[in-house]
C-alpha cells in the first residue's frame, strides 16, 4: 500500500487519557481511534494487526474441530430470564427495546443463545461432543472503561462453547482447548502463565485463566520459580508447614497498648516481630459472626473463608458488630477469652503460635504470651490466608513469587448449571434425557492485541513480532522529489509487491525525520531507506527490534529478505 | 469436516413463517436459525457461505485500493445530531442509554462516524482521494423483518466511504467502484442489473442500485431489451412521442356519468378506451394545491413531480380538500372550467390528445370532446408519469421491461452534504480550507447469501455455486455399520482432506435417505456416495446441479474432481 492513500493518522503528542503504553502507542500510531469512552474504531493498521490474531486463534480453533458461527449482538430478555442472568447481570449488561418495546441485550456474551440453539437443534448424544465459536463484537458497560483496549465497552472476543453427554467428555475438550489457547498465545508471541482460577458464580468446575505477565496487569499472579505452578492470588493454596515452634509456654499477661491499632503499631509497640502477633478480623458468612484468626504478618482471603463454609456471602462485620460482640473495636480484638458461642476459625499456621500476641477485646489492651490451646480454642484450623512471596509452591516446587498479568483469555468448565435452567437435554443410549454439559472458552481478541504491544515496544514505538505487524516491510523514499529517489524506490516497491511482499510504501511529500520517526513509531520489522546512494542503486536495510541496519544494493533485497521474513 | 461432530440441523418441515425459497432452504439446511423476528444466528454452514461471499468482496475492495477498517457499533448521539439525521432517521435507528444515561444509536450505517474520524485524521488534500470499508453488522429497527436473511435487524454489511476534494476525484472512484461491485455480483454467480436510483433526501448526485432480478423481490425495474439501459422504476423518464394525433376537434359536451368514478368505470360507461380519458389528481406540492393531468392509461410518478417543483414534500390532496377547491369529490375532477388560480401541469402525453374525456368538476359529471389548449389551459407541460412496459427505452434502444429485483448493492455519490454539516474539510494547494466531496457504498452481505440462494436452488434444495459453497464435496457412506462402506470412505476422507479439498463427510448413523435428502437439502456441488459397490472400490460421483452422475473407482477420484471443482 502506499502511505499517501492509507489511512495511519500518527499523532506525535501522547493522548492526555491515555495512561499506558499500548494505549498511547496504538492511538499514536494510527492503529486505533476513539469514538466514546471505552468505545473504538480499528483504523487499517489496527484491523490488519486484528485480522492477524483472528487468523491464529481460527486456525487453532479450527485444528481442534471446533465449527466457526456468529451469533447476533441482539438478545432477547426472555433468553436471559431463563438463565436468571437478566437481573443477576447488573448493570454492564446493555440493553434496549425495540419499536414494538420488547426488550433485549446486547451481547454480552453468548451462553444463554446457544443453549437456546443447541436445545433445538441436538436432540441425541450421537450428534456430541459439539464446540462452536465465534469472533463476535461483545458489549460491557464498564463502569470505568480504561487503558484503551485494554478494558472497553465495545470490544471484539472469539467465544467458544461445547456441549458433552458426560463430565469426562467436556474434561477432554476443556484439555484440547486448554492446548489450543497454549498455541494461540505463543504464536503471539506473548511471555504468559495459564493461572488457576476463581469458578466464581455460575457454579463452574475447573477454570483458568491466560494471564499475560505485565506490569499493567490489573490482577496479582502467585507463580512458582521453578515449576510451571501459577493461580490467581485468591485461588493459590498456602502448603501447611509442618515445622512446630518451640519453646517455654509464658504466663498469659495483660498489656496496656494506648492508640496502637493496627498489628505494626502493636508490634513495634511491644517490640516483636509482626509474625509474633495474631490478628483477629470478624466477618459475617451468610449473616453469622466468626472471629477469623490469621499470624499478623498474613491476610484473611475472603474466597477460602467462602469456601470453607460453602457460603453464599462473606463480608467483614462493621465497628459496631464488634463492639456489640465483643466489646471492643478493630485494634483490639482476639481470640481469648470469647463468649462460648463465638465462631472461631483460624488459619493454619496459628496452630504453632508460641507466646504471641493478640488483641485483649478491651480498647487499648492486649495479651502478651498468648498460646493456643492453653489461651483459646479454636473451632477449626484451616488455609485461610492469601498466599505470600516466599511461600513454598503449592505444587511442592520452588517458592511463589509473584507477578502482575493481563487476562487474555479463559476457558471454563461450566458444567450443567446453563443447561439445567434452560432445560438443554439429549436423549442417551438409553433413549432417557439427560441434562448437556458445557464449557465457555474466550480470548479478548483486541485486548491481545493491547498485550502484544505491552510487550513488544521500546522508547520510540511499537517493536511488531513479524507475523503480527500490519506489513512486513516499511518502505521509505526520503526525499520524493529526487528523481533517483523516487525511480528507485518505486521500483523496489513494485518488484517486492510483485514478489508478494507485505510492504508499506511511505512516498509522502514529507520531511526525512517525520518519516523515520513515523516509522519507528508504527513498527513494521523491516524498513528499507531509500536515500543518498539512490543513483547507486544503494539503500539502508534495518531491523526494527534489534536496530541492526546494513546497506545493501536494491538487487540484493529480495534474497535478503527472504532471509529475514 | 465430520458430519456427525457439526452442527448441521436440517429440517423435514418448512417453517411456518418462511414464505420465500431463500428463508425456506436456509433454515431447513441447517444455515441460519432466526433468534428474535429479523435477527439470525449464521450456523457454521452459513457461515462458511458469508465467509466467502466476504472473501470476494474484500479482494474486489483491496483491489480499488479501499482501506479495510472496523468502526463500532455504539455510536454518540451527538455524532448524528450533527446531521440532523438523530432526529430524521426515526424510527428504524435503534437507541440506548448507556449506565451513566447518556445516548447511542446502534449503527444502522456509518457516515457520521467515517466523517468525524476523517475530519480529524486528514488536513491536506495531499491525503486524498481515500477510500475505507469495513464488514460491520448493521442495526436497523424495520417496522416489518421478513424473508428471512432480506429485510433483518441485525445483518451483515460491507459499507465503504471515500473522501476527496474534487466532484472528479468523487467520479473517478465511484466509476472504479461501480466496476468492482459488477466484479463482485458478477463473482457471485448471480444475474443482476445496475440501475438507476434515487438520489434521495440526503442531496447525492448520481447513485445506482445493484438489483438482483428476482419475482421475490420488492422493487421493481424498467430495462431495455435491447441495450444496458436499467433504472429503478421512479427513475426512468419517459419519452417524448413526437407523433401527434388528428382528427376534427368536437364540440365540448357535458354528460352525466352517475356513480362512476375510476377512470375504468367512465371509459366504459363512455365506450372509449382508457387512453381516451385525461385522469386529473390533485396535489399539495410543499402545502400549495397543484392539478395534475395525465392520460387514463398512465399513472403520476410523485417523485418526477416532486422534482418538478424541486419540492421538500409531494402528497395527494384530501377529497375534502378537491370539493373546497374546485366544488368536486375525487372521480369527477378535470381541468377544464378552473378558478384562474388553480395550478395545473400536465403530463406530456396530454399535449397530443384529440377529443378526450374528463371530470366536469361536478361529481357524477364528465366532459366529452375536450381538447387541450381550447378547453383548458396548462401551467407546464412534463414528464410526470411512470414508465410502462412497451415504453421506449429512454436510451432510444428497444423497449422497456419491467423486472423485479432485491436491492444488494448500492453506490452514491453524496457529494458533500455530510461534509459541510460536520465541518469536514482539507487544506487545497493554496492553504484554503475546502469542504471534502464523499462518496458511499455499500453491499448487504447476508442478503447477497439469500439471493444466491433465490436464483440456485430447485425443488430438493439449493444447488450452490461451487467457489461459493460450504464445501466443494459431500462424501455419504450409506451405511456406516458395513466394515468395507465405513473403511472406504474414511480412507476417500483422509485422502481428499489431506489433499486440501473441502469435504463434508457424512458420518452419521443415519438412513440412506435421511443423508440423501440432506445432501439434496445442503446442495454441495459434487456427491460421492460410497454404498453396495465398495467392496470393490467403486463408488457413485453425482453433481448436484446437473444431477449427472458416473460410477468411479476410488483411485481415480481426485483426478476427476480436479477436472471438476
Amino acid at each position: 500500500m502506499r502511505q499517501s492513500n492509507m489511512l495511519i493518522p500518527t499523532l506525535k503528542e501522547v493522548p492526555a487519557d491515555a495512561e499506558i503504553k499500548s494505549h498511547q502507542l496504538l492511538v499514536r500510531g494510527g492503529f486505533i481511534r476513539q469514538i466514546a469512552s471505552g468505545v473504538y474504531s480499528f483504523l487499517p493498521m489496527g484491523q490488519r494487526v486484528l485480522r492477524k490474531v483472528e487468523a491464529i486463534i481460527r486456525e487453532e480453533m479450527d485444528n481442534i474441530g471446533a465449527n466457526e458461527m456468529v451469533m447476533p449482538a441482539m438478545q432477547p430478555a426472555e433468553l436471559w430470564k431463563e438463565t436468571g442472568r437478566w437481573n443477576n447481570f447488573g448493570p454492564e449488561l446493555m440493553r434496549l427495546n425495540d419499536r414494538h418495546d420488547r426488550e433485549f441485550a446486547l451481547g454480552a456474551t453468548h451462553e444463554e443463545v446457544i443453549t437456546s440453539i443447541i436445545r433445538d437443534a441436538v436432540k441425541s448424544y450421537k450428534r456430541l461432543p459439539l464446540t462452536v465459536y465465534q469472533f463476535q463484537t461483545k458489549f460491557r458497560d464498564e463502569k470505568r472503561p480504561r487503558f484503551g483496549l485494554m478494558r472497553g465497552r465495545e470490544f471484539v472476543m472469539k467465544d467458544a462453547y461445547s456441549f458433552h453427554d458426560s463430565f469426562d467428555s467436556l474434561d477432554q475438550v476443556y484439555q484440547k482447548m486448554y492446548q489450543a489457547y497454549e498455541n494461540i498465545f505463543r504464536r503471539c508471541g506473548l511471555n504468559f502463565r495459564a493461572v488457576i482460577a476463581d469458578s466464581g458464580a455460575m457454579g463452574g468446575k475447573d477454570t483458568h485463566e491466560f494471564m499475560v505477565l505485565s506490569e499493567v496487569g490489573e490482577d496479582t499472579i502467585a507463580y512458582s520459580d521453578s515449576s510451571e505452578y501459577a493461580a490467581n492470588i485468591e485461588m493459590a493454596p498456602v502448603t501447611a508447614t509442618s515445622t512446630s515452634e518451640q519453646g517455654e509456654l509464658k504466663e498469659l499477661k495483660e498489656v496496656a497498648t494506648p492508640g496502637k491499632r493496627t498489628m505494626q503499631e502493636v508490634a513495634d509497640f511491644l517490640e516483636h516481630p509482626l509474625d509474633k502477633g495474631l490478628k483477629a478480623l470478624m466477618f459475617k458468612v451468610d449473616g453469622n459472626l466468626v472471629l477469623v484468626v490469621t499470624r499478623g504478618d498474613h491476610e484473611v482471603n475472603d474466597i477460602k473463608l467462602k469456601n470453607l463454609y460453602k457460603a453464599e456471602t462473606v463480608e467483614l462485620a462493621t465497628e459496631e458488630e464488634t463492639k456489640a460482640a465483643l466489646g471492643a473495636g478493630f485494634g483490639s480484638l482476639g481470640p481469648v477469652g470469647l463468649p462460648d458461642d463465638m465462631k472461631v476459625v483460624a488459619d493454619q499456621a496459628v496452630k504453632s503460635a508460641v507466646n504471641v500476641t493478640c488483641g485483649a477485646n478491651k480498647d487499648g489492651y492486649h495479651y502478651v504470651n498468648v498460646n493456643p490451646g492453653r489461651d483459646f480454642k479454636v473451632d477449626s484450623y484451616a488455609d485461610l490466608r492469601f498466599i505470600q512471596q516466599g511461600d513454598p509452591s503449592p505444587d511442592g516446587k520452588g517458592t511463589i513469587q509473584f507477578a502482575r498479568g493481563i487476562e487474555v483469555g479463559h476457558v471454563f468448565k461450566l458444567g450443567s448449571i446453563y443447561a439445567e435452567r434452560m432445560g438443554a437435554t439429549v436423549l442417551d443410549e438409553q433413549g432417557k434425557a439427560k441434562t448437556m454439559n458445557m464449557g465457555c472458552y474466550g480470548i479478548g481478541v483486541s485486548r491481545t492485541v493491547a498485550a502484544i504491544v505491552e510487550q513488544y515496544h521500546d522508547e520510540r514505538g511499537i517493536t511488531w513480532p513479524a507475523h503480527l505487524a500490519p506489513f512486513q516491510v516499511h518502505l521509505l523514499a526520503l526525499n520524493m522529489k529526487k528523481t533517483e529517489q523516487k525511480q528507485l524506490a518505486e521500483k523496489i516497491y513494485d518488484s517486492l509487491k510483485t514478489a508478494g511482499v507485505e510492504i508499506l510504501f511511505d512516498d509522502r511529500a514529507e520531511r526525512a525525520g517525520v518519516k523515520f520517526a513515523d516509522s519507528d513509531l508504527i513498527g513494521i520489522p523491516l524498513r528499507i531507506t531509500v536515500g543518498k546512494r539512490a543513483g547507486e542503486g544503494y539503500v539502508e536495510l534495518k531491523q526494527r527490534a534489534t536496530g541492526e541496519q546494513t546497506e545493501i544494493h536494491e538487487s540484493e533485497l529480495l534474497r535478503q529478505l527472504n532471509n529475514l521474513v
